[in-house]
């Protein structure tokens, strides 16, 4: 019964598949939805010449971009995209490997095996485990030693090659704001003078060969607020401009005047936003006394901005506070203006925050077990894939929202996101589906940490059919729904085509979400790793996803997705963290499975693996971790050399005092006329 | 029974501490003694004066050191001692403010609860436990809350009044070797040049304005063993001389030449002396050639000595890695010469080494359990007190020689064996000695952690009334005789002194062993904060321990110890952690007893106060520890900026050029007339 429901299963998904893809081929090519499959590409007005040109083929399914998806190097790929993208890509090459050679075993060793004994399908049905030869899992604990060491090798080599690529980034990179500023929060100003004295002073008495300039933070929430009123009144004035004539407008004026005078409503929207303009100096005058006491510091040297990051500033630890500058357009400013405010500036606050938002992740993880408990109570498993979905959302909604708290930037937010994400979905998929039913109960159980293998060791292959449908299904099918049809871009493209016309105004390229796209990867990475030798069968499924991910994912990043960040790959110590607990649960599973079996020689044989791989971990964090934090002082000085031959950097200190500035504090003007207008945010990206 | 053999145990400690102090009063007077009772004044010459009078007071026992030990104040000690004195002293304050609160609570509190309820008794026999009233388990909650609040209130004026004076200490201190050092380690050697070479261009490259110099690490064992073969040698032939007439030397020749040729004994010593210093010039050319991968690399600012500690050097992290020199004379040479080059030339192989020693310590920690069973298995109550001084002695050498290995330093090994003494003691003394018997059987519980808080509430009251003899012997008595009254030193010297003469040379100040006595101290504390309201006669008993020890240690370290280096406070964080971890445990036993007593709200209500002590600790880890480790840039510079108008600091940048050199690397001299001679020791203590 349950091979039948999987193989309908896969049947239908694989069907899904084939449709997303042809209808995919052959949507891509129609002008009308670049804007959704080529955002890039239209941004960059590479595709606009396309537009007008009309033949037969573009009727015709083909599969010419997967081609060009597959041939950019990866040195092209960095040029066009971000080294995060990169990275990204590297995640599926790391899993190929890692399942082919899983492969390789499963079909070379483990299916023998199973064929020579006494059952043929135990791989994926293991209600029959009890009964399978004791040989086949001596062998299979051997597998698992050969795996783990694999598995670690491979590990150790894309650490080093990711490292690598990491500092020849940075050799090749343009001097950038973010590489010579730092934040500074804490900053203890006395009651005679400004923060913006305070920091000038201690600056200008510690660091006078290093230090350039500064810009302290304001509370801006008032006149971002106005700011983007005003910007809402311009756009519907442009816009009322553009599509009116001059009769329409007179004309409407008479049905609007109440008091039987007649206004133009373009007069009138032009009065409000002058008013509403007038508003916003106001406020930009009176927000320079709305200081927090935080700042950006710039530096005139890298190696400057290192040391005033790595050695404590004042005598109070918690004064003089200071992290690494974001990029200026990574910058999360709401956070500033708002909430850091209250929770940010003194050091105590700033620490509840913290400990609030620990506290009120750990909440959500076990209340979030509530509808799962429901759901799997209510429901059987076709019922419980379908529910899925609808909660995978709301945790999405409520996890990023929990995160935001604490990060002054899109990138760290993504980056915290991404591990709690990933530490959810474990949570909530993987142990939660597997600890079925009694998972309140059985909550007891990381109160007794010697049973937890027994308990792994019988519930986990229990669900090896349902994991296998949720490769295909969540992994294949939404992945070529989603990602590459883009089914929810698409449909709100054609639901507004007809209302919005050649409003390209509003039109934004998307940024590839990191913090949603690693924990799904590395999920399947934890389920292949975990059912190797529980059930090789899961290991097709997982290589056909990683190849689908790698192609597909290539070709996004070429064409909709444009960095809005650089971290330089610091995404890879996570990947690398969720690979080892990967491995250490397979052999947690595996000691478990050795003891209900009563073969206590081989469930020791064992016990040594998940050290052996946790003081393998513990070397890579000493080896390889650091270059992710920071770079060494041969790095910092070799660029700052280079920079002293270079001429053009008194261009860059000119860029760079004015880089960290609130972009709601730029001076904006709206011009008259729809031609030379530029959003806000462009303005800010400078 | 038990009461009556606590008074007996009581009485009898009393009668030796009061005959220790009297006979020490006593022997202190006589000069003959002044090397035991005085031995600092004897190394600055100040005692010598009185050697020849004579009195008739000095057969009197008197009190007059008790009060010239108390008149210091802390400045004083701190001038003739060190900053770690102090911190020392600060421990027994601390602990006599705890205990004073507690003892008035307990006096006003405890005790009229107990008095009115049903039993009179209760305080240190806890067997009829389950029949106290439930009123004075509810108020002993309360006091169990601002008990603690009390108590962290103290850690945070500690912890704050001590950084204040490690920052005013450092902000006196002249010019010292350690604050412009850097040990730095896993120096990348490539084949074609030499470490030393390497070093240095590394260093002038990129530390081009604030290098000064450094002085590379050499095998040096051999070297030793040859310079120690020749000071001997010299040692005896100058006892010769001076002891042995020349008529007596002839003599004796006639005496021991078998082949009938006269010789001087002298002669032939002199010769042998010859062809040793001969040999140690030679190895001392031939070392120069066994250079291991480190280096102190001394800057000509703290600046630039604090940024090359704290950012990493080189791209790959696992080079050029840096660590805090220690102080000249503080530096554990054979470390370097002999583990070192096999434990710490890689990277990887010192990594080894570390958690070798770690391994090798949790095994003694459960190993040593053994033997504690085994006592306590085979004696009574008695019998044990009598065993644990050997216990401990085998556990002092063991620590001691487990916590060598990886320590650069001696400062650094009596702060690591000080920590792993101190979980030593709690495990094998309060732990094993609470679940007493069937330890290994309730090994289990740390398995099964929920478990922990009813057992130990079921263990730690039967243990009172033993703790209380225990800090009356192992506190009072050995308090009064080893440390005030020197037993060992003391007879060693009687034994000593009709054989050495005037042989001054070997003369040596002790230093004051902080790896034990710091330890011992915080167990008391544990044992006031637990037993507080379990049984609070243990505090009149603690808190005469406390008065002695301040005296006691403050005559101490006036007359006998010298410091040998300091840390500038850095033991107090382990007095603050296990201050903190008392607390809790505290906690933890009201929990576990509330629980036994079927009061669940009493328990629930004392829940939330070991997590509020854990956030308090981590509130102090912010606040405080940071400036236990480093000191902040506004430090550096300004002592940096005093040093540039000093005229003296070029006489100090020639001493710091060879402060950090191997003392078998001298060139060392032995001169033919005993006047002018020189130990190699104090030679190395530039």
């Amino acid at each position: 019964m349950i091979v039948w429901a999987l193989l309908t299963s896969v049947g239908i998904n694989l069907g899904l598949c084939l449709l997303f893809f042809t209808l995919y081929s052959v949507l891509r090519k129609q002008p009308s939805n670049l804007e959704v499959y080529a955002p890039r590409l239209v941004a960059a007005k590479e595709g606009s010449e396309q537009k007008n040109g009309f033949n037969f083929e573009r009727l015709l399914p083909t599969a010419g971009w997967v081609k060009r998806a597959w041939q950019p190097s990866e040195d092209e790929l960095l040029s066009v995209s971000s080294l995060d993208a990169v990275v990204f890509i590297r995640i599926f090459i790391f899993s190929l490997r890692v399942f082919g050679f899983a492969g390789i075993v499963g079909v070379l060793i483990l299916l023998p095996i199973n064929y020579l004994g006494n059952q043929l399908d135990v791989d994926f049905d293991f209600s029959d485990l009890p009964n399978k030869s004791l040989d086949s899992f001596s062998i299979s604990n051997v597998n698992d030693g050969s795996k783990c060491g694999v598995v670690c090798y491979l590990l150790h080599y894309e650490y080093g090659y990711i490292s690598s690529k990491r500092y020849a980034h940075y050799y090749s990179s343009k001097p950038q704001p973010h590489q010579f500023t730092i934040l500074v929060r804490g900053i203890p100003v006395s009651s005679g003078s400004s923060c913006s004295e305070t920091v000038e002073r201690f600056f200008t008495e510690y660091y006078p060969s290093t230090y350039l300039s500064h810009a302290v933070v304001r509370r801006t929430n008032e006149l971002q607020r106005l700011t983007s009123d005003a910007e809402k009144l311009y756009r519907r004035l442009v816009h009322l401009k553009s599509e009116t004539k001059p009769q329409q407008r007179s004309r409407r004026d008479g049905f609007c005047g109440l008091f039987g005078r007649k206004v133009d409503v373009l007069d009138q929207y032009g009065k409000k936003l002058e008013n509403l303009e007038d508003n916003v100096r106001m406020e930009q005058l009176s927000v320079a006394g709305k200081e927090v006491p935080a700042a950006f510091v710039s530096f005139k040297s890298r190696l400057g901005a290192a040391i005033a990051l790595h050695i404590q500033q004042g005598t109070n630890p918690t004064e003089w506070v200071t992290e690494r500058a974001p990029e200026p357009q990574d910058v999360h400013w709401p956070f500033f203006s708002s909430s850091f405010t209250f929770f940010s500036s003194s050091f105590i606050k700033r620490w509840i925050s913290k400990l609030v938002v620990v506290v009120a992740c750990a909440a959500l993880t076990i209340l979030f077990l509530i509808p799962v408990v429901i759901v799997q109570g209510l429901t059987n498993l076709e019922q419980l894939e379908t529910w899925f979905p609808f909660l995978k959302s709301i945790l999405n909604l409520t996890v990023v929202s929990e995160v935001i708290t604490g990060c002054i930037s899109f990138s760290q937010i993504e980056k915290s996101a991404c591990t709690k994400m990933l530490w959810f979905t474990i949570w909530n998929i993987f142990l939660a589906n597997t600890l079925s039913g009694s998972v309140l109960y059985r909550f007891n159980i990381f109160l007794e940490p010697k049973k937890i293998p027994g308990i792994l060791a019988d519930a986990v292959p229990a669900q090896a059919s349902f994991f296998i449908a949720y490769v295909v299904t969540s992994g294949w099918t939404s992945l070529l729904s989603s990602e590459l049809f883009r089914l929810l871009p698409l449909i709100s493209s054609i639901i507004k085509r007809p209302f919005s016309g050649k409003d390209d105004d509003e039109f934004e390229v998307p940024s590839i979400p990191y913090h949603s796209d690693i924990p799904k990867v590395l999920f399947f990475g934890l389920l292949g790793i975990t059912y190797f030798f529980l059930a090789p069968l899961i290991l097709p499924f997982l290589l056909v996803y990683c190849c689908l991910g790698y192609i597909i994912y290539r070709n996004q990043l070429l064409n909709v997705y444009a960095p809005k960040y650089e971290t330089g790959g610091r995404f890879w110590p996570t990947v690398h963290n969720s690979t080892i607990f990967s491995l250490v649960l397979m052999h947690v599973i595996a000691i478990g499975i050795f003891g209900l079996k009563k073969l206590s020689l081989a469930s020791s044989l064992t016990v040594p693996l998940p050290i052996l791989t946790l003081l393998f971990n513990e070397y890579c964090r000493k080896r390889f971790l650091p270059i992710f934090k920071d770079y060494p002082v041969e790095c910092l000085i070799k660029k700052d050399r280079e920079d002293q031959n270079d001429p053009t950097i008194a261009v860059f200190y000119d860029k760079l005092r004015t880089a960290y500035k609130d972009p709601a504090l730029m001076p904006k003007r709206h011009p008259r006329s729809t031609d030379d207008h530029n959003s806000p945010l462009l303005q800010a990206g400078v």
